[in-house]
């Protein structure tokens, strides 16, 4: 993928983008979320969205257009509310991104200035989702504002957040078996993060337990944890905080902190404590959920051998109707 | 409250507004949703954001300034993350407005337009959070933006909403007994909506069961539903679904065509049926979730009298430092 040369020529033919939709489901809309959060955050010539695919095209806001940049995600490209999604778009003028596992897919079309992603274990987080548009996106902010700061520190991120995951997944192995041994018939757990993490709080729940191992969660904002939520807590309820570097690690800490106090299990995963320091201050925000997303990884493939139940299993997606 | 007089003052000071952050924590976030759903779909000259205070302190928008409007709400109107995220934007030449419960708050300050809010029973729904927030968003529309098409219907709307929910109280009230009765024991259940209604689906979980009733659940998105978290649903699982009236309730239904297949133990608390027919189409969206909460309060209760956990009980929240 050649990020500088797709958002050139996007805005060669677009002038200036205004708007950025990001739009997927499930997993893939989770990992569209870090890259919404930086515009919100950064950009001054820019807003941004992200929502669920189908319910872009049933309310599609009024500023779609000429200058609207989307950009979508379907792991596997068929995705009929996000091909939908992205087809309606492109007909009323924007420019879009479609990001793909599958190049025999509908994404795949030169119209969607597609991008085809490797999925596998040793492939660099670079060039996974997450980092894909990170970069897609310092390169759009490069180009567009000439008041950007962050472009060589997203860039040197970048190339040293594999190693950072890599190192983190080897460390954490051992403590996801000691996990799934101590909580494994564990009926409910809430999971917590906050900024650009939330939205790993949210995967980690609806695709790595919800999906893959059928097991009852939720997912919290660790800031809104305190507006209501922190009211069942109590020795016997289970959470797993993802704390964040950075910024909103404020708020992932007063919620260590109150867990401490009235909660007796609860799994941390700091992902200060695993390495990401290494980033730069100024935008280590944008990397916790690439770590984040490792992590839930992990820990799901730890309840998956001691829970016995095969992480692909599945009794409706792919097998009925719906 | 003089809706009108408001925006016009604020567009007198303030010129144009051309982003509105939708800022508070917990329930009161959840009464600002549907407001920040109407600016997405609906504004032509505006953008929309709507985050937890705190966030919107840490990580705040490069566009904030004079022609930004805040919308903050907070119930006890001392919440410190909202108090500090409006003195924030009021300091950076943005228009404020807050909406309290309490006259005798920092919210009640001059510089915040602030409107004072009832919260009783009987207190027309135009008066409360949501009515408030839909009365100011349609007269700032009016005001702004010429092809603005709703605004008739809107204001019909606020004028039907109070009958239509008050009728819905009744009616329900049987029905949230033989709920309570049939399902006070379970451990956990999910609770879905979408569109603006997916605020509802939040507030229910967070506010009404997990603060109030301490009682597990997580809130889920009825498309998203489709694209992980339906693979828990079994005829063991509870789930409770907002269906709402308007251009989003075929997600509603596609999850209780699954729902119907697939669980056992659901409940349907359908908006069209409970009246909200009365509502014209071109604007109906935005007035399910003020039914939703309504809805939300009479289960609540029928599950408080049952569990006999009294809603006011707090063991944290007003209670212990945190």
């Amino acid at each position: 993928m050649n990020a500088k040369k797709t958002i050139l020529e996007i805005l060669e033919k677009h002038d200036e983008i205004k708007d950025v939709y990001f739009l997927a489901c499930g997993g893939s809309l989770v990992d569209l979320y870090p890259g919404f959060y930086f515009i919100q955050a950064e950009s001054a010539t820019m807003h941004a969205a992200w929502l669920p695919a189908r319910e872009f095209t049933i309310a599609p806001p009024k500023h779609l257009g000429k200058h609207s940049l989307i950009i979508a995600c379907s792991h596997g490209g068929n995705t009929k509310e996000t091909v939908d999604a992205v087809r309606f778009a492109h007909e009323k003028g924007a420019a879009v991104i479609t990001l793909t596992h599958n190049k025999d897919s509908a994404c795949n079309d030169s119209t969607m200035n597609p991008i085809i992603y490797d999925w596998a274990e040793e492939v660099d987080e670079k060039e996974k989702p997450q980092g894909i548009v990170l970069d897609l996106l310092n390169e759009l902010m490069k180009a567009q504002e000439p008041d950007y700061k962050l472009y060589d520190t997203i860039a040197e991120g970048l190339l040293k957040i594999d190693r950072i995951v890599k190192a983190a997944v080897k460390k954490v192995q051992n403590r996801t078996w000691v996990f799934a041994e101590k909580y494994y018939k564990e009926p409910f757990l809430y999971i917590m993060g906050s900024g650009a993490s939330f939205s790993q709080a949210y995967g980690f729940s609806i695709c790595s337990l919800q999906e893959m191992q059928w097991m009852d969660c939720c997912y919290l904002h660790s800031g809104e944890y305190f507006h209501g939520p922190f009211e069942v807590t109590d020795e016997d309820h289970l959470y797993i905080l993802l704390m964040s570097k950075g910024s909103n690690r404020i708020m992932d800490e007063r919620a260590l902190t109150f867990l401490q106090k009235y909660a007796n299990k609860y799994e941390v995963i700091d992902a200060e404590e695993l390495g990401i320091g290494e980033i730069d201050d100024s935008c280590v925000d944008y990397f916790n959920p690439i770590l984040f997303y490792a992590m839930s990884v992990e820990y799901r493939k730890g309840l998956q051998d001691k829970r016995r139940h095969p992480l692909d299993m599945r009794r409706y997606m792919g097998v009925v109707e719906y």
